[in-house]
């Protein structure tokens, strides 16, 4: 799994720092979330096999986090996009959108269909054969979700000498990587642990933004190996954040050590910070493995 | 008159060739043309001092001219604007607008209002101290106009040494500056010519983009001090420029050249040619006064 920021910036972008959108990339399928205006520009420059991205998760509708949209469609029709696009967000966008879809992209080549999504409770919204996409309520002024990006569990490793050994045949393997047992053909029974070694642990990915400081969070993200999580305000503009319903990055920090993740990338800076270094390293006294999004990062997770 | 070009990409942007944006500024203010999507970023780059512009002018209803609006009126009130925003354009784009504007951009600290303009008439739409704006209708698949902007005429210039020879007193200069005789305290007619020099003509630049090659509009763009005209296509693309309603390079300069305008700006150009000195060179060999747009760029006019 990897993890392509596309933007970073908080509501005020700059030319080198975009609005949030990221590509969730797996095997050969991409996920963009959250599309800021100008996306589309960021697609083609970090990101542009669009082709394989089928799927779209919208956090919230303010416009740092969606006003992308249209144009991002506009743009895939223009360029012969034939696949469909689906988009999973708040039921507003669709009413908000369609009348655009409708006028702008005259004869769209492929279908857009909403799924509209309750920001408000943690539950598995999409899954394919690469991953389950679940939301994660947040606390923000309007009604807001992160997503956790969670791998489908791989299958496990044959061991090559005892399958020979016991001569399992061919086509036995797939019952074997799933986890079942083998029977010989005299009737003996070869346990599953003897034949085949754990896969890895499916990777996970959480996306919280936008949100004040929100401890309920912490049991929904405990453990993932990846925590990206807002971080618009330094500390000493705490009240701010609160005002606002952000964080600031030390709470991200917070967030992180609490759930325990393996990693932190903090993001959607406040512009009134040009260097994210002060804001990183707020973050870094508190949870040592944090890292700033960048417009173009690879996180591999 | 100055023009600051924010973007002079077509349909498909670059981190670098924004879509068509351009401001038009004179004395202390400023007058935005187009506002693809980034507008609001190029602005803050090339043009920071959004609070003189108040008037907008939408050339037609495709994305890559007016999908940066929403965006920019959002940030303008989250960035404490007050003054009140003047959009001109096609009818539709109000109906399509408000609802966004209604729910992005809750408590707008400013009025925006729309004024319908019939993109198929040559007509004065607006006028200020400043400058007067024309319509130019276009050839396009969708109703679409360019506009011209004239300078109101000058203030003529008073010849210090004979307004003191004859003791005009100065309460009588701004009558002298209009135009008009002066009759001495003795009833003496002392005629402007004596007491004048002519002001400079009025500066006029027109924008037209996005057109077919539509030999209607020379007589309404006539001697302009400086003409925009799209380029979207080399002359080797010609059958593609006619099936899209666009011009060719070569095309804007047969324009260019029969309404004898003083300098001729080319820009809109497809991505497919990542130089555009090739588009500036057909432009060249028609009329040598040409130049290609790019981001960033002050024309004086």
């Amino acid at each position: 799994m990897k993890v392509t920021i596309l933007g970073a910036s908080s509501a005020i972008q700059s030319p080198t720092n975009f609005n949030s959108s990221q590509v969730v990339s797996l095997n050969d399928r991409a996920y963009l979330i959250d599309c800021g205006e100008g996306t589309q520009i960021k697609l083609r420059q970090f990101y542009p096999k669009t082709s394989r991205l089928q799927h779209i998760f919208i956090s919230h509708l303010h416009g740092d986090h969606c006003f992308g949209l249209v144009g991002l469609i506009s743009s895939m029709a223009m360029m012969g996009r034939t696949n469909d696009l689906h988009i999973y967000a708040h039921v507003d966008l669709e009413t908000l959108l369609q009348p655009h879809i409708a006028y702008f992209c005259v004869e769209l080549p492929f279908q857009v269909t909403f799924h509209a999504i309750n920001p408000r409770e943690h539950a598995l919204i999409f899954e394919d054969k690469n991953l389950s996409v679940y939301t994660l309520p947040l606390k923000h002024g309007i009604p807001t979700c992160g997503f956790l990006f969670e791998e489908k569990p791989k299958e496990r490793h044959i061991i090559r000498e005892k399958t020979a050994f016991y001569q399992v045949p061919l086509k036995d393997l797939p019952a074997l990587k799933a986890g079942n047992d083998w029977v010989s053909p005299s009737g003996e029974i070869v346990s599953n642990a003897q034949l085949t070694k754990p896969a890895e642990a499916p990777k996970r990915y959480a996306y919280c933004s936008d949100t004040a400081y929100y401890e309920k969070l912490i049991p929904m993200i405990e453990s993932v190996d990846c925590l990206f999580h807002e971080a618009t305000f330094v500390q000493k503009d705490i009240a701010r954040a609160k005002q606002n319903n952000h964080s600031t990055a030390q709470q991200a920090a917070e967030i992180a050590k609490k759930a325990q993740v393996k990693k932190l990338i903090i993001g959607h800076f406040s512009s009134r910070y040009p260097n994210p270094q002060v804001l990183l390293e707020e973050a870094k006294a508190v949870f040592a493995n944090s890292f700033s999004a960048r417009e173009g990062d690879e996180i591999s997770i």
